[in-house]
């Protein structure tokens, strides 16, 4: 039985200006369920860098909340560009199953062409450890340290109000709302 | 009759370093009713500045929310410090009625002091345009551009979690998470 209170976080990063920026902005959001909001984290990550596992774990870990919560939802595996996520170390280090939610299915192909000619090849295995790619109702998920059955539960209680958990998608407005100064799109 | 999907901005700003930073967070966050966040806001003004006034009117007249919006909340009348928001000339420029919220009476004659004191005597007249400090329940209101009763049938609908309406709790998390890292406190 999974409690309709479970208290979970979810990310997503800002938008960015791949240009001139150098480090962006990720939003932590954690609910209660799908609903009460209980609050905000963020981090900063450097734009293309390595650093988001390491950060987002300590984002997440030393929050006041890390005792009660049980679960962690990721807008896809990157933040800040091609600062790709290492799902199963950021699992490891908050100890927390950690469920990535993707829109549309990726085309690993396209992204792993441009990992290789940006000179990023080494990033390939981050992909690849982030599990497969498995479609529940209008998304797809991947995930670490939680099965399929258990997750679908989970998602059932926190998509309250779109086909993405509620936290993402205030994550979401939030990134997107404090840097261009209004929220748009969808995360 | 006020419907319970009535759409509503709430307004608060973020902590600050008052010898270090010139400008400070504003954040907005558009709900409908007191459960469903439809928008997140931003906007920067000058720490003790003049600016709060012009800056939030164009943060909620430019937002995509604005044709459906019908009461502002603000979290007292001062952001960054002592950048007093003229009340009636926001009411006016944004042409919604405005709810200022606040937690624990205020000790106007004090404020007035301080203003004195910091050579900025000339904001008293805008704490006095803000209008009576009248008690509702556990919190006080003063109100422009919306009579009491009224006033009260929405504060019903939008303080779905605490003492204070909803967008005002969420837009104090959220400035503080994106400052602090973490969120903290109350509204």
């Amino acid at each position: 039985m999974v409690k309709k209170e479970i208290r979970v976080i979810g990310i997503d990063d800002s938008p960015f200006d791949k240009f001139n920026d150098k480090k962006i902005l990720v939003v932590g959001v954690v609910m209660r369920g799908g609903s009460w909001v209980d609050g905000i984290l963020s981090t900063r990550v450097v734009v293309d860098g390595d650093d988001s596992t390491k950060k987002i774990a300590e984002m997440i870990n030393k929050c006041k909340f890390k005792p009660q919560l049980q679960c962690v939802f990721l807008d896809g595996i990157a933040v800040g560009g091609f600062n790709i996520i290492d799902v199963k170390e950021l699992s490891k280090k908050t100890k927390l199953p950690v469920i990535v939610v993707i829109r549309r299915k990726p085309n690993i192909k396209n992204i792993k062409k441009t990992l290789i000619k940006i000179n990023k090849k080494q990033k390939i295995k981050l992909i690849e450890k982030a599990g497969n790619v498995i479609q529940v109702d209008d998304i797809f998920v991947q995930l670490t340290g939680i099965d399929l059955e258990e997750a679908k539960k989970i998602l059932k209680i926190v998509c309250t109000r779109s086909l993405i958990p509620e936290p993402i998608r205030l994550a979401h407005l939030i990134a997107q709302g404090v840097i261009f100064g209004e929220s748009r799109g969808r995360a």
